[in-house]
């Protein structure tokens, strides 16, 4: 018989289920199992001395087992769980589960070692659907705007922006570098007359961070657009993308999430605030009292960042932030500077933690040459200049971290807000 | 004035279109370009004696340079280019190409060299939109069947299914090395109970193979579902899926790939041919005298993968072909086997060229750890074995290359069917 999601039983007429063993209480005369698919829980209820053959199947069965069960669902207002129960006739064993390793007060270690199993709740479950969701959501979206999809290479030749924090490989008989960012093939698009292209891609950090959310390893959301006249269309357009994905994810998710995680999903309003760099740490230091190093000025703390959710709360209403000028030092040497040398780009900042960097990028060749050698990069950036020296439109673009989203919408840590999180320390399973 | 895509234009309306310069004549009393956005092409005409300083901006452009022009376009049944034209009010140079330095009838090589300026053609754009489109429209079957998306780390602590033909890196104090597919991680969110998914992302192979078809880093599309009975499931749904993604590229493309690169795209029909490898070679021998060397009848060699083409069109009047029953000798240890020995999977080959292989996974503990002895393969698969421990659904799956569907789409060889080419030998820009 073909399986039935548990979700779509229709009591009284016979079906088949399949799922893990959640629960198994095997007493003298009776054993009741709570079975668990993709789509909720339901009880088994077997009589022993009625069905024999089905209790010494059931006396092998362990607690994660998987089984296939057909048999007939009744309403039985003494079951907890919806109500129902299924009286089966008959019991597969699909697959057979040792003691379990690890009990459900695990330490993060131990739950990263047996992420298969750490990952078999509704909670994890849900938060892979509202990912699906919500990069399924940006990816409609591009596509409904004229967008392509695009795959770059993650094997590159020269050690990409700065040559710190970067992974080397043997390439052959020669040295190739792991992609920290699709950026520079984002823009060669942009130099080929693709126009508007988006790409989803693992993107590589060599970086020694041991926080709550960074990892060496995680999924980027980028995306280069040409023509447009400065980065305020580039804030534009990331606006329309995450207030189009929320809506999705608050209208597919939003209940869900509220009662699993205890977090609203909430629909930005559109324009999202902004504010200049120097004016968020003025207002920091007016309504909090935080001081910034003034060496520190140029770029935004990871303190100052943390504060900045409560700014936006008070004085937008706000969960996001748009926060510009920047430093020219701080900043990409690829970002476009106006004629008083502030960079033409943006941080982005949702629940006090920056998701993005944008900007309108330099496009003409001989200003990009000089802010790469401006910064001390050389042969490194040769081939990336190479794009702009036979035409290429004015564009720009922005990145997301799909696991700081994920992170964010959920409130976990990263190391659990990842399918397999990656660290100096983590490269298993 | 906002942009008009080319496409778009209405004449007689004043407009602004921005694009490159793909063709410039400039003589002494009147100028004709042509510019080209992502949506078409559009004459300019310059009357210069009317018009001095469009006249004296005229004089420094370049092919390829990027421009934005004003003005309004009229009918003229003498201009080629669709019967109408522009007549420019103002003239904005974005980007000053240099002299290009390829023809157009440069090598692969230099082509590759210089990718950005070699993708600048109608019949390139139009590829990775008939791309995007044929992935769009896998992913939206598969979000529709239940699916959800998950992204596997690239970076691993073990050199997965066999250690040859896998890149190796420094990763802080300790070696890892480069994903050669999903495999591995695609079965973990099984014994996650995540019943379905897929994935997109890049594979890594270090193989120094030079061919039409080989690539080094290659966009596979991956997926693996729980709870199947047999392969036969697995290759329903990958006829669903392909039939579904062909019928949405023929609709959006069909006329615009025939037209361009004089292939025409076919829905097949389902169920999709099927034979088992023998009885392909016992019709290869039969129909065209192709004798396979005894030693190599367990797997398909290059010369008979190529003469399935002409064989399953002959034999069922179709372009795909599903091979089963391939030695157990030749396929991957975790390929369920059946009481004989036989691998329960397949692989399909469409136009001559192998697209996937899938099966049925072995997922009983026990029997996929003999399994992998008998291989050969001990400490680098014990990390994958543990998935099998603790409970998991019978399942199986495929993996699709990308950049090879998009291949066979365009009837391009693999360097002109990829947004860059990663090979042995090649590993820029």
């Amino acid at each position: 018989m073909k399986r039935t999601y548990i979700k779509d039983i229709v009591p009284g007429t016979p079906c088949t289920v399949s799922g893990f063993i959640e629960n198994l209480r095997n007493k003298r005369t009776m054993a009741f199992l709570v079975v668990r698919d993709v789509t909720g829980k339901l009880q088994l209820t077997v009589e022993k001395e009625k069905a024999p053959e089905l209790a010494a199947i059931v006396d092998t069965l362990t607690l994660e087992s998987v089984i296939t069960v057909t048999g007939t669902v009744i309403e039985n207002e003494y079951v907890k769980l919806g109500g129902r129960e299924m009286i089966p006739e008959s019991i597969t064993v699909e697959s057979h589960a040792e003691a379990l390793p690890l009990g459900p007060d695990a330490n993060i270690d131990t739950r990263l070692d047996y992420r298969w199993i750490d990952l078999r709740t509704e909670k994890n479950l849900l938060m892979f659907r509202v990912q699906t969701c919500f990069v399924g959501a940006m990816r409609q979206y591009l596509l409904e705007n004229n967008f392509s999809e695009i795959h770059t290479p993650k094997l590159i030749g020269a050690a990409s922006e700065s040559g710190a924090d970067v992974f080397e490989l043997k390439y052959f008989d020669r040295k190739a570098y792991l992609a920290q960012s699709p950026q520079f093939y984002k823009q060669m698009a942009m130099a080929a007359g693709f126009e508007r292209i988006f790409e989803s891609g693992p993107v590589f950090r060599a970086e020694k961070s041991f926080t709550n959310k960074h990892t060496t390893e995680f999924t980027g959301f980028d995306l280069e657009f040409s023509y447009i006249t400065s980065f305020e269309d580039v804030m534009q357009m990331e606006e329309d993308l995450l207030t189009y994905a929320l809506s999705r994810v608050k209208q597919e998710y939003g209940e869900k999430i509220e009662e699993l995680f205890g977090l609203p999903v909430i629909v930005p309003e559109k324009p999202f605030p902004r504010m200049k760099l120097a004016d968020v740490y003025a207002e920091l230091r007016e309504r909090y009292g935080y001081e910034c190093p003034a060496s520190e000025m140029g770029d935004l703390t990871t303190d100052a960042e943390r504060l900045t959710a409560r700014l936006a709360k008070e004085k937008f209403g706000h969960e996001f932030l748009f926060i510009t000028d920047y430093s020219a030092e701080k900043r990409a040497f690829y970002h476009m500077r106006d004629e008083n040398g502030v960079p033409q780009g943006y941080d982005l900042i949702w629940r006090g933690v920056e998701i993005t960097t944008g900007a309108q990028r330099e496009h003409r060749y001989e200003i990009l040459k000089k802010q790469a050698e401006e910064k001390g990069l050389g042969e490194d950036v040769r081939f990336y200049l190479e794009f702009f020296r036979y035409g290429c439109p004015p564009h720009g673009g922005f990145g997301l971290g799909v696991d700081r989203l994920t992170m964010l919408l959920t409130g976990l840590p990263i190391k659990d807000a990842m399918f397999l999180f990656r660290g100096p320390n983590r490269l298993n399973p």
